[in-house]
């Protein structure tokens, strides 16, 4: 490895706490501290560390700004503070939470943006909550998107285990609406930013993409469903005659076991549970979400606030510790790259 | 184990060819070969011998009559003459090879209800070819079980493999026609039965369900979908307050990992890719089609007749070969139950 690449070269990554009452302050406390075993590149927190001190009894370092993170990081979890205001109950989430977990979005967004910390990896936050403080977003996705001045349809989910990466074309809509959500057009978005995010995120200078059918069998020639014929293969087929190493749609059932894994690179699904019934199948403690499409690298654990199991101190960090790895990767692999070489 | 349970009891199991052009005779073939590793209870193939040593050439014994096939079983495969008329082409279906599949499943179904045979293991047959010579049904689960005097609805497809049992409420139709497919009572008939099954072919008395939502996240109290409230949980509430052990519905990717496997007998899923993604993606190559609600004991390999692969010798028996362990432990399994056992 390059000098210019090690550990120290590297601004620390930014990790958002997510709502306080949540398992976020738990596991990122967990994560840093299986920090060496893992090969954890610095990061620091940003949040409440009332929040964090309630459920996990390790060291804490408050830290003014992002360049005293490593200094501290070998001894204490450093933590950019931002003051809650009331009382924080884990598993009880209230108004002034989610104002506190905003926060610390807008400002982690402010510095993965900047370049002061290396990549952004957002903790889980409460939906309704965030909503009844005025929330206008679907979620923390396409906030970060707007901020990066990224198109909505442009900035693509990608979940990712050690053995798969899916991206979920249609995403959170009822089932029934699925069908006449899809278009040519989307598919042909999210796949061109998931070619090019595959490469500049992994490296993977010519990703090699699967897609889906929608219906059982892919349609059957039109008898089980005509959307393959009239949305899915027209897309596929243009995609290809514009250079994408892209095939499909494949019957959905046959194209997530192993040995189908190991022919792509990343499989697009015609919708949410499409993506995530193998994902979480294969890989239901360590899946990441990853925004691709974004100047900044952003990723997440796969999971909720699990609110029902916070301050319990049973809450794996499996999938924190899988997200900061993977931003490190991203951030490290997009230094070895030139703008140009993912086209 | 009983004297009246040991292999000498049973009668054998009757094992339908399938479509000849497909690859049901060499898997059958190679299910035979392995039967004493895999301690295969004797069985004989219904078809046409000569589709059979077209593409797999160990010892073939026609037999006369199903009575006749444990004397030989040791030696060669039993096989129960059916005439094909044609030539016989690997992956070249044609009318004749239809005809001969519908043949011997006719005379298997008969085996069956008899008891001259003690279970029905069906080769896969190829539907087009089917309903070019004027099958009317839409499978031949459909088929079986009207022979059988059973309404279809009563019959229920469970796809199982070594750590999963899947239950499709719906299963071909396109996706855009589920939502409005589901209905209280077609979830409740599927669980009973499926119930039901479980106590009789696996000697399950008190079998604990899970039923899937439809939705993303289960609906997430309907601002994802309406039809877990609507549709699902009365029917989950019926079902439990008759004495089933039965919750959901749950949120549909986090139903198949392993440590919530471990919490079920078998998954109700709202349609076809629900069951079959999670299915596939763990066990491919042993996945068994069960029909419960049926008098007989029927099973089948979970995939088609794979033309594109037909005599070639790349086929995996693994499949078929659990097809015929199934089918004999469930007959074995209903040999100890007193028929009340299981209401």
């Amino acid at each position: 490895m390059p000098a210019s690449l090690s550990h120290d070269a590297l601004p620390p990554l930014a990790v958002t706490l997510g709502d306080p009452a949540g398992i976020g302050p738990e596991i990122i406390g967990k994560a840093w501290a299986v920090r060496e075993a893992h090969g954890l590149s610095p990061f620091f927190v940003i949040g409440s560390s009332r929040a964090i001190s309630a459920v996990w009894n390790g060291p804490i370092a408050r830290i003014g700004s992002p360049d005293e993170a490593r200094a501290v990081y070998g001894s204490a979890l450093p933590c950019l503070e931002i003051e809650c205001t009331g009382e924080i109950v884990p598993g009880q989430p209230d108004a002034d939470g989610a104002h506190c977990a905003l926060h610390a979005l807008e400002i982690g967004i402010g510095l993965a943006k900047s370049g002061v910390a290396s990549a952004l990896v957002t903790g889980p936050v409460g939906k309704s909550q965030l909503y009844a403080v005025g929330f206008t977003h679907p979620g923390q996705t396409e906030f970060i998107a707007e901020r990066c001045g990224i198109a909505r349809d442009n900035a693509v989910m990608m979940l990712a285990g050690p053995s798969l990466r899916v991206i979920p074309v249609t995403i959170h809509i009822p089932l029934r609406d699925v069908a006449d959500a899809l278009s040519v057009d989307l598919i042909r978005v999210r796949a061109l930013v998931t070619a090019r995010g595959l490469c500049r995120n992994f490296g993977i200078e010519k990703p090699r993409l699967v897609v889906a059918g929608l219906n059982p069998h892919a349609g059957e020639n039109g008898n089980l469903g005509r959307e393959e014929m009239e949305i899915i293969q027209p897309a596929v087929e243009s995609l290809r005659a514009e250079g994408l190493e892209i095939s499909g749609p494949y019957p959905p059932d046959a194209l997530f076991h192993e040995s189908m894994r190991e022919t792509y690179d990343a499989a697009l699904c015609m919708y949410h549970d499409q993506a995530l019934i193998p994902l979480k199948t294969l890989h239901f403690d360590e899946g990441v979400n990853m925004t691709l499409g974004l100047p900044i690298v952003r990723t997440s654990p796969d999971h909720g606030t699990a609110f029902g199991i916070a301050g319990q101190n049973i809450a794996s960090p499996g999938a924190m510790i899988a997200a900061i790895r993977m931003a490190e990767k991203a951030v490290r692999g997009r230094l070895t790259l030139s703008e140009s070489a993912c086209g």
